[in-house]
């Protein structure tokens, strides 16, 4: 059974010290005993992890690759997840830079059910860029949202997605809010014969998400939002997984910065944003960019896009989906930079334009095909 | 409708941009769209968040609290927590140092259903430290297992915890695991009259965790660890809310640490293993105890604890449980620290006694009676 490997990247003074610290990762993410009690055989040869490689990368700093037998992490990508970095992340200057599944992982968590090619095609669009305004601000009711769904869908909208923060709240509690949302992408549709996806935010509690699933569903809804860091990565690996379902995941990163900000501790953005995406199975990661209200360089962003689109990364290809600070004006700048398989969030920026979002919309397109 | 308050430490160079940070964070929290779209009235006085405090903490480091709108958070917890620091999580310089639920989110998310109190008298131990040994390690049988669980039955356990990485692989599957615990703690109970309180970990996938939780229930387990840093705060609500079920919860910190790890990011040790746990509804809140592998510090492990324990907290207090190095040797010092409402997690340390596990807890119990 092939192993999986993560890489992490370790602080530590010495190599005798990064050799002391990649052997205790090994036994902390598997075992959790010290060594002198581990069982021999199965347990001292396969379970524990195995230093497969470990280097210097850097003043204090090493590099150690330590595979895990995929019985360690059962079938569940929670349990997966826990092997890589579950106690891993409360020790100081630690941080996972790189996750090879290998073949058994893959095939447990084989990944998203549309990917790039899916999605550009269920949008009608393929090999483009995807434009995806967001329905906000939280506090104004479905029906206004939903005028504002129909105004991006007149404009040419690719995606309507709605913001991470409509959740089930009295403003615009969910199922009136979808209602609205359908209706109004129904009229739209009617008058222009086009329509967009729409992607709606699932809302906890989490005895009631299933319910909010076939809800969503009932009422033609496209895709779903998720946040991984508030309802698990399981919640993602649910719906993609679902065969009969059939729905698309966007995830959102809301929850999750704590993990990839530190430099020196966490997990690096194109392994939160890219990979465990993929394994995961979403079809289109959301996440901060650069120049926005956000910090993340350009390289970042970068690096989350090369792992979402590595045709040898782990299931389909994925969207990358950069938001944050979006807005028409940079849109070349961004194809120049992200390409053709993307999704453009556009957020607070497009509802400076009121009535006239539609042609913000319009012009958004002009740029990305020009 | 009482608003309640997040206190951030933010930070930034002058009180002038401290302010804008602040404001800064008042949308992206909520409205998550610049000050300008903001549409009047209630959306902009009472949804978008309120700088209630400002004010200079340290060089370059400010304190500012702001209070939303329940309306904001709804109804669910998840939601709550995206409010709290959904995508603040991702700006740098944010820490979020002090939760103030207020009487309306307090309403909503009422907290453990046992506490100290109810845990202490569920073992029989009122006024009592708990010893809680630790199932492990991941690879051996589910007999094994349940011989470890036998052994510590007999030395006196109050609580048998599984260990967090035990999910449901096939060297030990979740089901005949806890069948196999349950008969030792049966045979066990028959032996000595006593029993201490099964606590079995949940596993995924996400969609089967509904049979899981009803399977133990039905199986006579006592109580469910699970880990929000990758299961989600929701499935500890969902646990703790279910009337029917009335089963305590046992919190692991398993992918939590890179929110408590940075200084000047993330959330702060109390709040996070402390207030959030509370609200969520765990009864026992794991964090690593100082000394062991883990680099808290005795500061962060006395402000967990006094989080925990807080009689103001929001609802009932809990118990806090370090663990991670802890060890029988520790317990006189470990019981002078956190006095006796707290459960001491033996882990590793414990398999060294191999047959005499039960003389080690006993050793345990004397110590901490003393």
């Amino acid at each position: 059974m092939t192993r999986f490997t993560v890489t992490y990247r370790i602080t530590a003074s010495d190599a005798r010290q990064a050799f002391a610290r990649a052997q205790g990762i090994a036994h902390e993410q598997t075992v959790e005993v010290p060594p002198d009690v581990v069982p021999q055989g199965y347990v001292r040869d396969e379970i524990v992890g195995r230093i497969e490689e470990l280097g210097p990368e850097g003043d204090s700093v090493f590099r150690a690759a330590i595979s895990y037998s995929p019985d360690s992490a059962g079938p569940d990508i929670a349990q997966l997840l826990n092997v890589v970095f579950g106690n891993s992340s409360i020790q100081k200057g630690i941080r996972v830079i790189h996750l090879d599944p290998g073949e058994e992982i893959l095939r447990r968590h084989p990944g998203a059910r549309f990917g790039v090619e899916g999605l550009q095609r269920l949008a009608g669009r393929p090999g483009s860029g995807l434009i995806a305004p967001v329905l906000k601000p939280q506090g104004i009711g479905a029906e206004e949202l939903a005028r504002i769904a129909y105004l991006c869908a007149l404009g040419g909208a690719d995606i309507v997605k709605e913001d991470h923060g409509l959740s089930d709240q009295r403003m615009a509690p969910f199922r009136p809010r979808v209602e609205a949302v359908v209706a109004a992408l129904d009229r739209a549709e009617a008058e222009t014969g086009r329509r967009p996806l729409y992607f709606a935010t699932l809302p906890g509690p989490f005895e009631r998400i299933e319910e909010a699933i076939a809800f969503a569903k009932a009422a033609r809804v496209d895709g779903l939002l998720t946040m991984p860091g508030l309802f698990g990565f399981g919640l993602i690996a649910r719906i993609a997984r679902d065969e009969a379902l059939a729905m698309p995941v966007m995830a959102h990163p809301s929850f999750l910065g704590s993990f990839v900000l530190p430099e020196d501790a966490g997990i690096a953005h194109g392994v939160m944003f890219g990979t465990i995406q993929r394994l995961a199975g979403s079809d289109i990661s959301v996440f901060p960019n650069v120049g926005g209200r956000f910090g993340f360089s350009e390289a970042e962003c970068r690096s989350i896009a090369a792992a979402c689109l590595d045709p040898h990364g782990p299931g389909r290809p994925i969207l990358p989906s950069p938001g944050g600070g979006m807005s028409v004006d940079r849109a070349s700048d961004m194809r120049a930079m992200y390409g053709s398989d993307v999704v453009y969030l556009l957020g607070g920026s497009l509802l400076r334009s009121g009535e006239a979002i539609g042609e913000e919309i319009a012009r958004m397109r002009r740029a990305l095909d020009a």
